[in-house]
């Protein structure tokens, strides 16, 4: 049995029977890390060590029936934004290089207290601050389906190591698309929860307002796992919301409701790869089936995070770039600076509006209960066409976002689920997004259309 | 009888009953607004026409048995930064100076649904943006304890037609000082609620994270019965917290438990006026006699609101100061040109630091019910003095609101409520101050102060 292949819930119940012992299941990990790694560029840094000294520990705990749960003894690994105390952070940045934080972020210590296995530190975009073309210190990820191509970002190695079945599981970060752009270009699932669902204590903050931590996997039941996990209110982080946490697996493969779902054409249908456009109309189509209904429906579109996040990075990393200009990356200096000329004026305009479009978000769902959008417009580029600077939507945004943001301004969770392949043989992503809080119906409504497809199935050549 | 002579909850009583006419009562404030405004310069608009409508149609319904409650034919007044349809609100200022609302603010809306009868509207400092030095388009305020000193700002107009018995009860706003300031000034009671606990739709702005709506009266009930009928949840307000009124003035009178006193020294008790010292220290002698505790505590302080403040008035006033720069007080207009300097970074870490602050300011209640300080460092300053720039304190922060300002950065409940005089009869307030929501708690604390001691009874030469 090729124990990578597995799935993370069908891995979790040979754990939990004691068919397989967590340091076999993280030895296959490392084992694939070492062979492949090199091919994907996934992993920045890999704690073979204690790795294994946890997967020991879980195993004696299991052996002794003390079964904490789905992620007891399961291989998993994090975006190398989110600290891990005496293991290096480095935001993929030289200016972060040599930082080793002694403190856990709060999802880290929820995902150990779970008793997760953590392989190691993933790749993403300098600071993530950019998709595509933001170098990482690093050196780019290559897409495990296609190794010239990009495999998203800014968490391009999460999506990568999960594809090219190096872990089960792993963390990103999305504040404009960071965990749904490379789940849809690499071909696994990626949820970006509600704001506050989920804390961002101990992630390096790119913009405060609009950072996400999120969970990617191969499907969305054990993205639903994850989510269980590490969604909860922590009284130390301001921005998190004091609610209780459902049993997101569980209520994912209840039986469903009908649900009306509404299709948003503009302006997220417009600029669009045709394969993509062919690939999302059949999975609506297929949804129908399904449905109680499926209409086209409006929903808010700003360009506020074009002001809101660019002057919250530039907050972040003022002292930084006064110190160390010649350690960020050339884009990502060029870029801050030009921040730095945001006026507080029109950030507090930027703000309200956020906090007003927020506060009413929720009324896109008067009529329909998901809303079905592409994740991205495009298909992953070249690498080299990848470092270049994104090329704009008609809307001002960079297309590479334009599908994902306002998810993120909005603050509602969504999720990027495989919909199909373009003729390249490259991943589509079908976002799907619901109202705040409604983690458990954008699981299910995913699930479901898991069920009914088998595109999540396919392993790339890396994988 | 002198009718206005009456306090709030006592006119109400009679109202009730029948005794007297809420049309009696509303010509007996005119009456008194005729005589005594032109010494004061409380009012700046006067609707004696509708009042005296509202206050015919709440009589009709009181004679017909359908009392509304405390409120019904109640005369009241409103600063005139509250808008109130078809009557022209002008935030004392040229800018304004004929602008009408089509919609009534949502304060205004509750305390019409009440059966309050509403007199006309106040005068402050243009734009709320100072305390005492900021002009008025309408000319200063005079206090009415002494008619060469300031009321206080930059609600001065609600505080001094409290204290001039020319209505029963006021709103006001609060950004740094501006309820408590005056109340403080003119010997009435003033409380800023909660942020989020009142909302601020269709208040004109001076700083949206810090802007305050809150109530004016000559006592702890009266203060409690206008708070429960402007307090509630608005869903058309992102600030507004979606939590449940307290029955505030039934509260404030039940037997009480034996409270935790707080002391704040530092820097609360610095650079004090000698009068105001002993006058908050008596008081603070008085509280331990019915007080389980009182022991000195600390409590974060940060002039972050120097920045916050500034940054977000800047931004709601500058396209009028573009297009009208002239019509600005050329103090208010320097201060808006300097604070258009402020940077997008050096707000969003203020801002920053007040969600980190307003997130973790119930903890200076772990060992204490309630914080006690001087609600003003100064008594009333001469209206001449109060035309140049505030003396700063040694924190930074103008003098003038260094003892009231962090309540509106922590968000947390104060009241002013009248604690003595200076040797020259000029009113002393102490400041009460309470954890989120706890209004209820810090009323009852004022009740009981006012219950063993009689500041609040003696009334101004022009009371």
């Amino acid at each position: 049995m090729d124990l990578a292949q597995l799935g993370l819930l069908e891995a979790s119940a040979l754990l939990r029977h004691k068919t397989v012992s967590p340091v076999e299941l993280t030895r296959a990990c490392l084992d694939r890390i070492e062979r492949s790694n090199p091919h994907v560029n996934a992993f920045v840094t890999v704690t073979a060590e204690q790795a294994l000294q946890q997967a020991r520990e879980a195993e004696a705990e299991i052996v002794h029936g003390r079964w904490r749960g789905p992620l007891h003894g399961m291989p998993l690994a994090l975006k190398d934004l989110i600290d891990t105390a005496g293991v290096r952070t480095t935001a993929a940045s030289a200016v972060f290089a040599d930082r080793t934080p002694r403190e856990d972020a709060e999802v880290v210590r929820r995902l150990k207290a779970a008793g997760a296995v953590l392989l190691g530190k993933l790749n993403l975009h300098e600071f993530a601050y950019g998709g595509s073309s933001v170098p990482s210190h690093f050196g780019a990820v290559r897409n495990p389906w296609h190794r010239e191509r990009v495999a998203g970002g800014s968490s391009g190695g999460s999506g990568a190591a999960v594809a090219a079945r190096l872990c089960f599981g792993a963390l990103g970060t999305d504040t404009a698309a960071s965990v749904r752009h490379p789940a849809a270009c690499c071909g696994v699932v990626g949820l970006k929860p509600t704001y506050g669902r989920v804390s961002t204590r101990g992630v390096i903050p790119l913009s405060w307002s609009l950072d996400h931590v999120g969970p990617l996997a191969r499907s969305a039941l054990d993205v639903a796992v994850l989510l269980e996990a590490i969604a909860g209110f922590d009284p130390l982080e301001p921005t998190s919301a004091d609610r209780a946490v459902e049993h997101y697996a569980q209520a994912a493969v209840a039986p469903s409701s009908a649900w009306r779902l509404g299709v948003v054409r503009r302006p997220y249908f417009e600029q669009l790869d045709p394969d993509i456009e062919v690939a999302v109309n059949a999975a609506i189509e297929m949804l129908a089936r399904i449905a109680a209904g499926v209409h086209d429906v409006e929903l808010p579109y700003s360009n506020l995070l074009l002001t809101v996040l660019p002057a919250e990075a530039y907050a972040f990393h003022r002292s930084h770039l006064q110190r160390v200009p010649g350690h960020y990356q050339p884009m990502t200096r060029q870029r801050l600076q030009q921040a730095a000329q945001i006026s507080a004026a029109d950030y507090v305009h930027a703000r309200r509006e956020l906090e007003h479009l927020r506060w009413h978000a929720d009324e896109a769902f008067a009529e329909v209960d998901l809303l079905l959008t592409p994740t991205t417009a495009t298909a992953p580029i070249g690498i080299e066409a990848g470092l270049l600077e994104s090329p704009l939507s008609q809307q001002g945004t960079p297309l590479e976002f334009r599908n994902t943001h306002m998810f993120d301004v909005l603050g509602l969770p969504a999720i990027s689920v495989p919909c199909g392949f373009t003729r390249d043989g490259l991943p589509i992503g079908l976002q799907i997004a619901g109202p705040r809080f409604a983690e458990s119906r954008v699981l299910a409504l995913a699930h479901a259309y898991q069920q009914i497809t088998d595109w999540h199935a396919r392993a790339p050549p890396l994988g």
